[in-house]
Formats: structure tokens, C-alpha cells, sequence
């Protein structure tokens, strides 16, 4: 499967990210009430990838239902995560040729992926030419927190794009995958498309990034975003703030590579995004099995935002945002 | 059991750590080898209670070997860890009265335990007074990282030795306890001394330390070292660093509790504390399970330095030590 999300005619197709990397599972879902929960358990993540669900789910509604249900049930599944604003923007897009039919909402929600696709490409490339200007440094060694690789997004990846069009110059000398607890992805996702890229990496423990800083083993710290608010703050897996702060600490570059689709101009800054909380059983437990006492509860925000004055650009496929110029 | 670790008359006695909070499992330790091994896989870990267990081991050596065997040995015990100073610390206070015969050694390791418990108590009991001397709010909301409770003591505590003392006061509402990737010292042994205290708690995900302080919700961080240089840089677990720079950032006193031992006037500043690399399969295995693909490595110091203009006070049995003043 080329695309992380995609079509096949009958039903939207993905791979169960819950189970990479021990096992590659595909799933195959044929109604919006399997898609939201597929959303909801994490199987498909990645605010670029959110917003080609959306859109598909939305072109599954409108084969079955009539507009009213279409747009009742397309609310539900915006709803299913609140902090990537993509879902909701993938979902209005196809909403918006809904009186045209099926047909042209899901001709709609393929053009979201073959953009998603293309938009990453090119946004990842431009930053990529931005990391070579600002680090002095050969090989470069980037230090990435969560996943915001092609499993993220439809297809190439944001900051793991930036990684792809490095290491396909041959310039990546080691990439630090932060581990991202409490649901792994760095550990799981990222390792799994660096070991596929061949690229030279190792797991960071989310608490050991800003030593890895202090003992100047990162030139350059590349993230991707769930939504970023019109000055500039950027809310994306939570533990990004703290990598945020000590390359700011040490002078290392802290470079934001999304789709324009993630910036969400309608709110003026952080403190106005929407926050998941997720069940503290995250947390206390690790594959069923308990780590914490019985009864322990947990904070367990799934993001946070890392304020503008923090980040040293945002690059998306139309600009290089520098919020603090 | 009152103390983590003690003497029953034939062998060093203590709970082993890595078995908490599922197990509570006794180990008796009859010869050096067996401390080292209990050691090494940190059964027995916290600098203060390392203190104890250096001296302890001494004690064993001394009843069976000649004075030149027992400095041998007792190099290789002091040498088991090298970041924690309080080991060596210990096997050098056992070894000072080795020409007094083994009765002596045994009586100086002893008076080390006592004396553990007793500076633990007297330090965080300070440490109590300057939190709510420099925290308006009540009930105090405390964040800490890892373990330094009794567990890492010979008894009491000494960053958790501050919230049993203000909490026998009835003065704390909660405690965030960092989970402490990735051997999960906060999620399973702190929480578990925390429910033992009956103080309201929750586990932190060590990334998340920074939003919680973003949100409110921390008066003061409490921390414990193990090794404080003498310009007041602070070794301690792996992740402090991190949250010291989203204190500072914030505006929440980071107060370091430790006993005297551990500050080694030897060393100028932090960038010459030794600091212990780990197994990187700590961090790319949860319990013997592969989390990472396979041969995946990992970045895995076990100890980070927080520089001393991020530190509010240092405060020991002896003073507050603010090392900026």
C-alpha cells in the first residue's frame, strides 16, 4: 500500500497504526461508524491524515444516507478528535459538493489525498533547503518528536519528509526519534519509516531530548503540527513544547513543517485550541498490563502548544513563516 | 520492613525495586556479588539508600576477606555505578575503620544508615519550610520527577520527604509524579509511596511536566540528586533537565532536596560528573517485549545535569544552598 490512507472502490483502506511495528494489519472500513473508531483508538493519526479520513468518510455517508443524515453524521466524525483542525477541514471540503452527489464528493475527497500528498512533498522540501541554510553541520543529525512521517499523512510525510528529502541527498548523518510516550509513536512509527528509509537513527526517551541537546548531539529539531493558531503558537503531540524549550536553551533550530490545512486562522493563539484529554489507562498501563498501583490516575493531555517565540519557522507547500521575525 | 535497606544480623536485607508495586519481594544479599548484581540492576537505587548499601557491602567483606581483598572488592562495589557520589561515599566511611576489625566496619555502616535517615528528615523537613515560604497557594500542588522517596533512601525520603512532611500538615492537594522513562521509577514508585501516604496523586507523563506547569497547575517542583558539583550544577535522573527549563520558563521554584553526601566539592561543575549510559534495550523493550523494530538502538544516559541558574535552592541538612543568589 503506497498511501497510509486510501480507496479501493468500496471502502476506505488504511493500516491499523496500534500495531505497527510489530504487525503491518490492514483495515478496510465500510462505514463511518468503523472509521470513528478507528479515529478515536488511534489506528488512523496524523492531523494530515485526519484530514483525508474526513473527507472519506464523508464520501462513505453520502453513498448511503441523504444530505440531512450526511451532514448530522459528518458532524460526529469532525468531532472525533478536537485538537487537529485538518478533520474537520477534510470533512467541509467534501461536504461542499454534497448537492452534487456520491460521485463528486468522493472525486472531492481524492483530490484531498493526491493534495495532502503533494502539499507534504513540497512543504518538506522547502524546509528542507531552510534546515541546510540554518545548520552548519555535515552529516546533519535532526532530533523528530512523535510521528509526522508518511504515515501521518497520506503519503511522503511532513517533518519525516523533510528527513526523506535529506536523506535522499545523502546529508542525514542520525535522525533522534523521540520515543513520545505515553502511545510510542516515535518509538513505533518513526523507527518503523526510518529503518524503512535506511536512514541511521535512534530512540530518545521524551525526558533525554534536551540532553541530547546540551551534549550537541542535534543540529536541527524538525516537528509536524495538529493546529497552528494565526500568531504562531502550534499545538501538536504532547512533549513537543518541552523539545521546544530547550532547543531554544541551547540555539538548536525548532523548525514546523505542516500543510496550509493545519493553520487555523479563525484562532489568534494557543490558548484557544482544544486540547484532547485521553484516558489516563494510557498512562498507568502498558499493553493491558499495569505499571502503576491499582486506583492511580494520570494527567494525560494528548498535545500541547508550543507558544510562537519558541518556534523558529513554520514551513508549509506556500510559505516559510518565521512568527517572530 | 521499616528501612529499604538494613541489616539482620547475617546479610543486607531490602525490597527489591524493580519489582514494585506489583511485588513486594524481599531479597537478603549474603555477599558482595549479590549486592553488585542487585546493584547494577537497580533492585537497590536512590543515591542516599546506594550510601547505605556501599557501607552495608563493606561490612559483608569485612567478615570474610583480609584487608587487601576487602579494598579490591570494595573498589569494584564503589564502581558499580558511577554517577550516584553517595556509593563510594559509603564504601569510603566503611572503609575507614577497616584496622578496627570487622565489628567496627559493621558498627560505621550502621551509624550510616541511621545517619541517612536522620539527614533525610532534617533536609526535606527545611525544604518544607521554604515551600511554603516561597508558595502562596494552598493546598500545594507538587510535581516531582522519579523516585526520592524512602525507597532511594535508607528511610523517610528526601524529595518525597517534603510532601510527607507538609502532608502530614494537610497542606498538599496534589502530586504529580513524573512517570521517569524509561524504568518507570515515578509511575511505580513514587505512586506507590504516595498511596501509601494517602496523598492525592497522579502520574505524569515526563513530557507532559511542561503543560502541566503551562495550565497552573504546579506551586513547586521537589527533586532529589546524585551528584551536586560545587557550583551547584545538579546531577539527577534523566529528564530533570528538562523539567528545570519549563520551571524556570514558568516561574515555579525547582527546589533540589538531598543529604550533604551528595554534593562533591571535587567537582567544579556539572560537565565533569560522570554519567551512566544504559542498556539501550531499557528504552526499545517494556518488560522483555520489542516495542521498537527489531535492532532498533536507542539513546540512554541515565542521568542528565541541570545547570545551576535553573535551580531555586539546594537544600540539605545542613542549608539552603541557593547557588545564584
Amino acid at each position: 500500500m503506497d498511501r497510509t490512507i486510501d480507496w479501493d472502490g468500496e471502502a476506505v483502506v488504511t493500516v491499523d497504526q496500534t500495531a505497527l511495528p510489530q504487525a503491518y494489519r490492514v483495515l478496510r472500513l465500510r462505514d463511518v461508524d468503523s472509521l470513528i473508531d478507528a479515529i478515536s483508538r488511534l489506528a488512523i493519526r496524523g492531523a494530515p491524515a485526519l484530514g483525508g479520513a474526513g473527507a472519506l468518510g464523508v464520501a462513505l455517508l453520502a453513498r448511503d444516507h441523504d444530505a440531512q443524515v450526511v451532514r448530522l453524521e459528518a458532524e460526529r466524525l469532525a468531532s472525533a478528535r478536537p485538537t487537529a483542525v485538518n478533520l474537520r477541514w477534510g470533512v467541509n471540503r467534501a461536504l461542499s459538493r454534497l448537492a452534487e452527489g456520491p460521485d463528486a464528493v468522493l472525486a472531492e475527497a481524492l483530490a484531498v489525498l493526491e493534495a495532502d500528498i503533494k502539499a507534504n512533498h513540497d512543504a518538506s522540501g522547502r524546509a528542507a533547503e531552510l534546515v541546510r541554510e540554518v545548520c552548519e553541520r555535515r552529516p546533519l543529525r535532526l532530533l523528530t518528536h512523535c510521528n509526522a512521517g508518511r504515515l501521518a499523512t497520506v503519503g511522503w510525510g511532513s517533518a519525516l519528509g523533510v528527513v526523506r528529502h535529506l536523506a535522499a541527498a545523502g546529508e542525514v548523518g542520525e535522525v533522534l526519534a523521540d520515543e513520545t510516550r505515553p502511545l510510542l509513536q516515535g518509538a513505533r512509527l518513526t523507527a518503523y519509516e526510518l529503518a524503512e528509509m535506511n536512514v541511521p537513527y535512534r530512540i530518545c526517551p521524551d525526558s533525554a531530548a534536551a540532553t541530547a541537546m546540551a551534549q550537541g548531539l542535534v543540529d536541527c529539531v524538525v516537528v509536524g503540527a495538529d493546529r497552528i493558531a494565526a500568531n504562531g503558537d502550534v499545538a501538536n503531540k504532547i512533549g513537543t513544547y518541552a523539545v521546544a524549550l530547550a532547543a531554544a536553551r541551547h540555539g538548536v533550530p525548532f523548525i514546523v513543517v505542516a500543510p496550509e490545512s493545519t493553520v487555523d486562522e479563525a484562532i489568534a493563539d494557543g490558548s484557544a485550541i482544544p486540547i484532547e484529554q485521553r484516558d489516563p489507562a494510557e498512562v498507568t498501563h502498558y499493553a493491558g498490563v499495569p505499571i502503576a498501583p491499582p486506583g492511580a490516575g494520570a494527567f494525560n493531555p494528548a498535545f500541547d502548544v508550543t507558544p510562537a517565540d519558541l518556534v523558529t519557522a513554520i514551513v508549509t507547500e506556500d510559505r516559510v513563516w518565521r512568527p517572530l521575525p
